[in-house]
C-alpha cells in the first residue's frame, strides 16, 4: 500500500481541483435546458476514465448517455467488478438558499459545498481516482473493472433498465460497488443492509376551465385546491400509517438480528431533530426513528402548487391543483402496486365535482443486501483500514432503483459503500461532501482493491 | 336628453381610444415593481377628470394616491354624490392563459378585453365620459359631484379609510354611485341588494429548517404540506359547511322578500356549470346556486405552495408550505373576528411538530342596501331607459369592502350600478368588458343625471 498511498498524497491536489471542474458542470437530468450540460458531464466522465487507463466510450441511451470504462487486463479467470455511479445531479433550486453558488464549488469548514458534491459526483469520482493511482503505480488491477456512471439517476433512471438488459453480457460481474450514500456518522463508516424503494406520482386535480373570482364563483363552483387538500388528508390514519388499502402487505418483518442491530447503533434523537430544526419529530406510531427511516415506509408530499402564490392576496378561486406525492418503500413492496393502490384510493375519496389524475412519475424496487463473501469481506476490512474502525451494518431510507436490477440482471452483488455525511443536504441547498474524505475514500477503495489481489482469496462465487 | 346623447355618438370611438390607454397602463397595485405604473394610472385619471372639467387633484396617501375630481356648481344647497371607482388592477398572471396579452386592449367579438377593462378601469371610465358630456353640452351638472378613484382596491384598500376619515368634510355626499359589479345578464340589468366582505389570511406551516431529502429523512421528520392539507381539510364538514366555532353566528337571516326575489330570476344551473367548465357544481347543502354566491359565506384555497413544483420528480422533504386562505362574507359578519376564529380554530387541530402561523392579508365588511330614495329611484328608471328594461334586484358574491365604510363615515346611501356582465373573468385570464356597455353605460349615467335634474325631486335626504 505505501507506492500507492505516496501516489496519492502527490495527486490530492490535483484530484481537488479535478473534482471541482466536474462540480461546475450543471448537469441536472431533469430540465431539458441542461440536456447539453449533462452530456458534457458524462463525456468528462469518458475522459477521465481514459486518462486513468482504462477503454472507455459514451453509450447512447434513449435519454441521457450512459459514460461506460473497462479494464479486462485480469484476463477471463479472474473477478469482474462492477462500479455504478452516477453524474447527473438534482435541481438546485430554491437557488437564493444556497450559501455560495451550487455550480461554484468552495470548500468551507472543511467541506466541498456544491449540487453534486455528495450525490453522486464527489463519490463517483472517488473510484475514478483510485483507479487511476492503481493502473499508474502498479500497471494493473487484481479484477477486472467496469464503472458504469449514468446520467439519469435524478429522473429515476428510465433508460438504465433497458441499457442494463441490452449490454447485458459486457456488463457481467460478481460485485458491484456504489458508493452513493452516507456514513453512519463522522469517524463511523458503514456498509449498507438495505435501501428504501420510491414509488412517485403527480396528483391533478380540475376543477373550472379557468381560474375564476372568489367572490363572484366562490360557494357553488368546486376548489380544487380544498379537494386537493381534503384527499392528501385522507393517506394517513392518526397513527401515521398509510391509509392505502393492501399498502403494508408486502411490507418485510425485520429479522431480530437486524433490527438488534440498529438498536444498539449511537444515534440521538434529540441530535437529529436538532440538526434538521424541525420542532419534533414525527411518524409511525410504534416504531423508533431510526426503524421509521430505514426499515418502514413512508409517503410525503414533495410539491403543491395551485392558483395565486405571489405578493399579496389575489382573490382567485383556482382552476387547478398539484400534489407531488411519494411513498418510501421497504423490502418487499412493488412500486407499481403501489401506485396502483394509490390510483385505486384516490378515486374512491375524490368527489364528482372535479377531475382528478394520478400521473406516475418514476418508481424504483426497495433492496436487502447480502452481507458476506469475498467482496463484501474487502470492503468491510479497506473501511476499517482507513477509518481504523468495523464499519457498522446500516440502513438507508433513500433509494438507489437500479440496485435490485444489477442484482437481478447481472447476478452481481450490490455492496453498498457510501462516504458521504449525515446531512450532507444531497437534494437540497447547500448539499456538501467532507473534503477529508476525498483522502479517506480514495484510501479506503486502494485498500479495498488491496485486499482483493491475493489469489487464494479471489474465488469466483458460485 | 337629445343633445347629450349626439354627443356620445359623435365621441364613442375617441372614447374607446381613450379607454384604451387607460387599459394600457400596468397599474398592479399588488406589486411593487409596478408602483410607478400605478401612479401613472392615478395621473391619467386626475388629466381626465380636468379635461371633463372638473377640478381634480392627486391626493397623497401612505400608498397609492387618490385620484379627486370635484364639481360644487350646483351650490351648497344642492345635494352631492360621490363617484367612487378604482384604477388599480389585479395581477395578470398567469400570463400564459392570455388569449391577447392583458395590458394590450383589443376588442374581439363584441368585446373588450383587457386587464382591467371591467374591474374597474371600464366601469370607471363610464363615469369621467358621461361628466366629460355634460358639462361640455350643457356646462353644468345639477347635484355637486365628488369622483373619487383609488389605486388599492386589488389589495385591500389599505389607506382609503384613512383617507376619508381625513377628508371627511370634503367628501360629505348625500349618495355614492359605484361601478364596479356585474348586471344580472346581458340584456338585464340589475342594482345590488348586498356584497360580500373578504377575511383573506396566510396559512405558514414551517417544518424543519430547510428543504430535506425525503429518502433520508422521510418518515421521521414531520411534512408542513401534509400537516397543511390536514389543516385544510378540517375548515369544512361534509355537508359544506365552515367548521369555524361562531362562524354562522352573525350570519344574517334574509327576509322572505328578498329571497323570493332571487329564487325568480332566470338562472339556470347547467349554464352557469358549462360556463365555468366545472364538472359540476357544488356548495353548502341547503341553498341553491345563486344563494350561495350571494347569501352564504364561504371558504377558500386562493393559492397553495410547497416543496417542488417544477418539471420531473424531485424528491424533497419540504421545510414550508404555504395557503392563502378566503372566506366570503355575509351582513352582519365581521372580518377580524373571523380572522380570529381561523387562527383559534388552526391553533386546536395543528400538530405540535410544526410551526403554523395564519398571518391576515386583508378584509371587508359585508354591505346590504337600502333599496330606496331619489338617487336609487334615478338609477333604476335610468337603467330601464337605457336599456329597455326595468333592472332586477340581485346580490354580489365579490367584495367592495369600502361601501360600508362610506356609508358609515360619510352617510351616503350607496348605489351599486354595475355594467360588466357575468363570465367577465375579472381575477382571471382574459378579463373583458362588452364593448357595447361603453355606450349604453354612459348612456344610463346621461339619463340618471338629467333624472337628478328635475328641482321638485331633489331634495336632500334626512
Amino acid at each position: 500500500m505505501k507506492d500507492v498511498r505516496e501516489e496519492l498524497g502527490r495527486s490530492l491536489d490535483r484530484f481537488r481541483s479535478e473534482l471541482f471542474e466536474f462540480l461546475r458542470i450543471p448537469s441536472v437530468s431533469a430540465r431539458s435546458e441542461h440536456d447539453a450540460d449533462t452530456r458534457r458531464a458524462g463525456s468528462w466522465v469518458v475522459e477521465r476514465l481514459r486518462s486513468a487507463g482504462l477503454d472507455a466510450e459514451l453509450l447512447e441511451t434513449g435519454g441521457h448517455p450512459v459514460a461506460l470504462g473497462e479494464w479486462r487486463g485480469a484476463g477471463p479467470d479472474a473477478p469482474t467488478l462492477l462500479v455504478y455511479g452516477h453524474y447527473d445531479v438534482q435541481p438546485a433550486e430554491p437557488l437564493e438558499l444556497w450559501t455560495s453558488p451550487p455550480f461554484e464549488p468552495v470548500v468551507r469548514d472543511g467541506r466541498i459545498y456544491a449540487r453534486g458534491a455528495a450525490d453522486d459526483k464527489g463519490q463517483l469520482f472517488l473510484h475514478l481516482a483510485a483507479l487511476e493511482i492503481l493502473l499508474a503505480t502498479r500497471g494493473s488491477l487484481p479484477v477486472n473493472v467496469v464503472v458504469l456512471a449514468e446520467g439519469e439517476e435524478e429522473v429515476g433512471s428510465p433508460s438504465l433498465l433497458p441499457f442494463v438488459e441490452r449490454w447485458k453480457e459486457r456488463l457481467g460481474a460478481d460485485a458491484v460497488v456504489i458508493s452513493d450514500s452516507a456514513m453512519f456518522a463522522e469517524g463511523l463508516p458503514s456498509l449498507l443492509f438495505s435501501l428504501r424503494g420510491l414509488a412517485y406520482a403527480e396528483i391533478r386535480v380540475q376543477g373550472a376551465r379557468s381560474d375564476l373570482h372568489s367572490g363572484a364563483y366562490g360557494g357553488a363552483v368546486p376548489n380544487p385546491a380544498m379537494t386537493l387538500a381534503r384527499i392528501l388528508a385522507t393517506l394517513h390514519d392518526e397513527s401515521g400509517r398509510i391509509t392505502l388499502p393492501g399498502f403494508y402487505d408486502d411490507v418485510v418483518e425485520w429479522d431480530e438480528e437486524t433490527r438488534a442491530g440498529v438498536a444498539v447503533l449511537p444515534f440521538d434523537d434529540e441530535d437529529f431533530r436538532a440538526g434538521t430544526g424541525a420542532p419534533a419529530l414525527s411518524g409511525e406510531s410504534g416504531f423508533g426513528t431510526l426503524e421509521r427511516l430505514w426499515m418502514r415506509p413512508t409517503c410525503e408530499v414533495n410539491g403543491l402548487l395551485s392558483g395565486y402564490t405571489g405578493e399579496g392576496a389575489k382573490t382567485v378561486l383556482p382552476a387547478r391543483a398539484m400534489a407531488k406525492v411519494s411513498f418510501r418503500l421497504v423490502p418487499d413492496q412493488d412500486p407499481a402496486r403501489v401506485i396502483d393502490q394509490l390510483r385505486m384510493h384516490v378515486a374512491r375519496v375524490a368527489p364528482g365535482d372535479v377531475i382528478v389524475e394520478v400521473v406516475e412519475l418514476h418508481g424504483g424496487r426497495p433492496w436487502r443486501a447480502r452481507p458476506e463473501g469475498v467482496f463484501f469481506e474487502a470492503a468491510r476490512d479497506a473501511l476499517e483500514e482507513a477509518f481504523g474502525v468495523a464499519p457498522v451494518l446500516t440502513g438507508e431510507g433513500g433509494s438507489i432503483p437500479i440496485v435490485t436490477e444489477f442484482e437481478r440482471i447481472l447476478g452481481a452483488k450490490a455492496i453498498l459503500l457510501g462516504f458521504a455525511l449525515p446531512g450532507a443536504n444531497m437534494h437540497a441547498p447547500d448539499e456538501w461532501f467532507p473534503d477529508a474524505h476525498l483522502e479517506k475514500g480514495i484510501e479506503t477503495l486502494l485498500a479495498f482493491y488491496s485486499r482483493l489481489d491475493r489469489p487464494d482469496r479471489v474465488v469466483r462465487p458460485a
